[in-house]
Parts: structure tokens; C-alpha cells; sequence
């Protein structure tokens, strides 16, 4: 009997929603994959897969893993935790299969894989085993500082990075002396993240961005934004550079 | 007289040095500009200028512009900011010169051009009189920690982004309770980083990385990187996902 040779699990960055933001990269693996995977909530087409569609094959089979839960669940709840780490599993048990009858396998991930996202899991299950091979993709927070035309760091600027999910002490805390912030996964937490900001005295100094870099795109300053129901994937920026550029 | 309809500034993201991580967006402006500049340490051949060299029209213009002072002088120093905003205004009338009669001009930006960088300087004197597209690049961080095989964030994870220019004290006290945290510039200042990371406790989850991407990359745990000089764009990385993963 011969073996196999594993195939390689590809983690591919899309970039942040413009499909001409793809890398060359990324164009020319996902070109050549024979298998294609993609997380998405149940019941839309994924958003990876939308990024993407211009460069998979058509024989290429298929694979999209149906989020069981919904993203805005608090990440520390135990059901949350229990429900996820099955469905994880699960997804790399799919994927691991297919390498080990020697197909690559293309992993679609929004943005770069090795910043937040489920990439990370499949990684982590995956790398012991089979070859892995990751390709950064331009971030979601690049592609909406750009889209708002707010460059978010000059010369020795510190830039923080605050999941939405924390709480609102977390937030103030790190938002009060912050020279440039983005804060990732605003969804549900937007009220709460206004709170923040204003507890740091910082709520004149945000934007609000959604959809940055796509159609529908829409960037507003956060105190002009009302009360409203906001997607997971949206952002807040604090550009920094304040008393700091070389005019 | 007819008047000549401007030509439109580029900030053209390169992303963080292998030429297949730059975008199709970067490549299709590449390909058409008229005019390429890009800003280089005096006497050399200018890294963003070799990751673009592919796309470059033979016909173009190029304008080389040589920094007059080191990169290494602190951020502050009043002699370093009269020099260099002598020099970029220069840079900034040339630029200005191209676009005044109608032709196009790509500024070559390595990693993402609101990141950090010289892209910002000419952003803010030219963004008033002309046109300015920006076309974001994958940052030189996200080709570190993917270089590195080192996931930076998960789930929760604060990412604090650190230039290595500020004080020993500063740096401690931003790395002393971080999550995740990237250290940018780091050269002349690697000894500063080195005594900040042990006075935070967090020396050995450190890791060097040289060249993210490119050839002659080198990656090790900064532990073991021993006395030596560095580039000032190498990068220190302390990845997160410490108790955080969905195992």
C-alpha cells in the first residue's frame, strides 16, 4: 500500500472586503486549491466567500462551516465556550480529512488569519499534524482607517487594540491616555463602548465605520450616529497624531 | 489658456516586503503611473523601490527621495524636526509639481500607508490642493507574526502596538500588563527594549524578527539573539492567546 502525501491547509487573508485589496498571493493559491473552506453565520453566503468568488475554481469542492452560535455571545460564557469548541472540532476534523488524502485545502479568512478570528483554531488543531501554510491579509482596521481617511498613527504614537466585548471599565481605561485606539466588534457593545469613550473623554474624538472598503460602506463621526443597531464587523477609530505631526 | 485638470497622489501600500504580498489594487496603479516616488536611506537602492520593481513602467519618472538624517535620531530631538521638515516640504513640492500639470504620482509606502511613516507627511501637505487616493498595504507586523508562526491575537486579547523610540519607563509600563503586544523600530533601541521587557517580566515570550517575509529572514527568541546590532525596522513580538484559547 503507498501513502499519502498530506496535503497543505492554506490560511488565506482576504483583506478587508475589497476584492482588489487581495494579495497576488492569495490569488494564486486560492487559483490552484482544490478544496475551499469557509466559516459564515447560518443562512448568508459568507462574507470570506463573497471576497473570494472571483478566484476559485469551479471544480473546486466546497466546504462552508455554519457558525452554530451567534458571534455575539460574550466570549468568557461557558455554553458559548462548550458549543464553539465542538463545532471547532468538528470543522478540523473536515478539513483534516482532506489533507490526509492529500488535497490542500484554501481556509478563506476576512482580514489577516493570525489577528482574532477562527483561523486560529483550525490552526491550533491542525499544525501537529499536517503542513500549514498562512498568507497575512491587509486587516479589516487598515481597511476602515483608510476608508475614513484618518491615518491612525505618527511617529511615536501608541496604537491599542480593544475587542468590544470587554467591559466598559476595561475600555475607559485603556481608551483615557490612548495616543490612537480601534476598537474591533462593536456590534451589541455599541452602547456600551459610548460609555466608555465618554468616561475616557474621548467620544468627540471617534469614528464610526462600517462596511469599510465594501459597497454599503458608511463612516460617520461616532456622536453623530444615534441610536441604532450596528453589525458585529463594524469599528470605532481614535486616530492618533494629535500634537505630534511634523507640520 | 486651458487649465490642466490635476493628477491624483497615491499612497500605494506595498504590504511588509515579499512582492507577491502586495495587492492587485497596488499592482494596477503601479502599472499605470506616470510618475514613481518613494523616500530611501541616502545610497541605497531603496527598499519600497525593489518590492515594486516588477510593476514598475519603464517610461516612468522616478524621483528618489534621500532622507538628510538618520532614522535613528529620537523622535523629538529639535534639530532632527527642523531637518526633516525642510526636507519633506521639498519632497512635497515635487510631488506637487507632477500633479499640478496633470500627471499621476505613485508614492511607494512599505507596509500600510496610515501606519506609522513618511506617507503621512506628504498626506497632510498635499491633501488640500490635489487628489489623494490611498491604497492600504499589509503592515510590516502582520508579516513578522506570520513569518514567526505566532498567532498575536485571540478572542479578547488587547493588542498594544509600541514604538521602540519611547522611554524605558513607557514601554515597561504598556508591556507590563499586555496581552498581545508588537514593538516597532526597534535598531538602536533594542537594548532599552530588551531592560523594558525584563522590568515588565515578560522577556522570555519575546520574539525577534528580522525581515519578515523577505530573504535572509531570521527569527529567534530575543532571549537567545545575544549582543548585536539590528535594523531599525526589525520588530519584538509578545503574542497573546495566554489562557484565552477554546482548546
Amino acid at each position: 500500500m503507498s501513502e499519502v502525501l498530506s496535503g497543505t491547509l492554506f490560511g488565506v487573508g482576504l483583506g478587508p472586503g475589497d476584492p482588489e485589496l487581495m494579495t497576488l498571493k492569495a490569488v494564486r493559491v486560492l487559483s490552484a486549491a482544490p478544496v475551499v473552506a469557509h466559516f459564515r453565520k447560518s443562512g448568508r453566503a459568507g462574507h470570506a466567500r463573497t471576497i473570494a468568488s472571483a478566484h476559485i475554481r469551479e471544480t473546486a469542492t466546497e466546504a462552508a462551516f455554519d457558525y452554530p452560535v451567534t458571534t455575539e455571545i460574550d466570549f468568557r460564557d461557558e455554553g458559548y465556550i462548550s458549543a464553539i469548541r465542538e463545532f471547532y472540532t468538528a470543522c478540523a476534523e473536515t478539513i483534516a480529512g482532506h489533507l490526509a488524502e492529500g488535497r490542500d485545502v484554501a481556509l478563506l479568512c476576512e482580514g489577516d488569519p493570525f489577528f482574532y478570528g477562527s483561523f486560529l483554531h483550525m490552526y491550533d488543531r491542525i499544525k501537529a499534524a499536517h503542513p500549514v501554510t498562512v498568507i497575512p491579509g491587509i486587516t479589516g482596521m487598515s481597511g476602515c482607517w483608510t476608508a475614513a481617511r484618518a491615518p491612525i498613527t505618527y511617529g511615536d504614537d501608541i496604537l491599542t487594540v480593544l475587542p468590544g466585548t470587554l467591559d466598559r471599565a476595561v475600555l475607559a481605561k485603556h481608551l483615557e491616555g490612548a495616543d490612537a485606539a480601534v476598537i474591533m466588534k462593536v456590534g451589541h457593545n455599541l452602547q456600551k463602548i459610548k460609555e466608555a469613550l465618554k468616561d475616557a473623554g474621548r467620544f468627540n474624538d471617534a469614528i464610526y465605520v462600517e462596511r469599510g472598503t465594501m459597497p454599503g460602506e458608511r463612516i460617520v463621526p461616532l456622536a453623530d450616529l444615534g441610536e441604532c443597531a450596528v453589525p458585529y464587523f463594524s469599528i470605532v477609530l481614535l486616530p492618533g497624531g494629535r500634537g505630534r505631526r511634523i507640520a
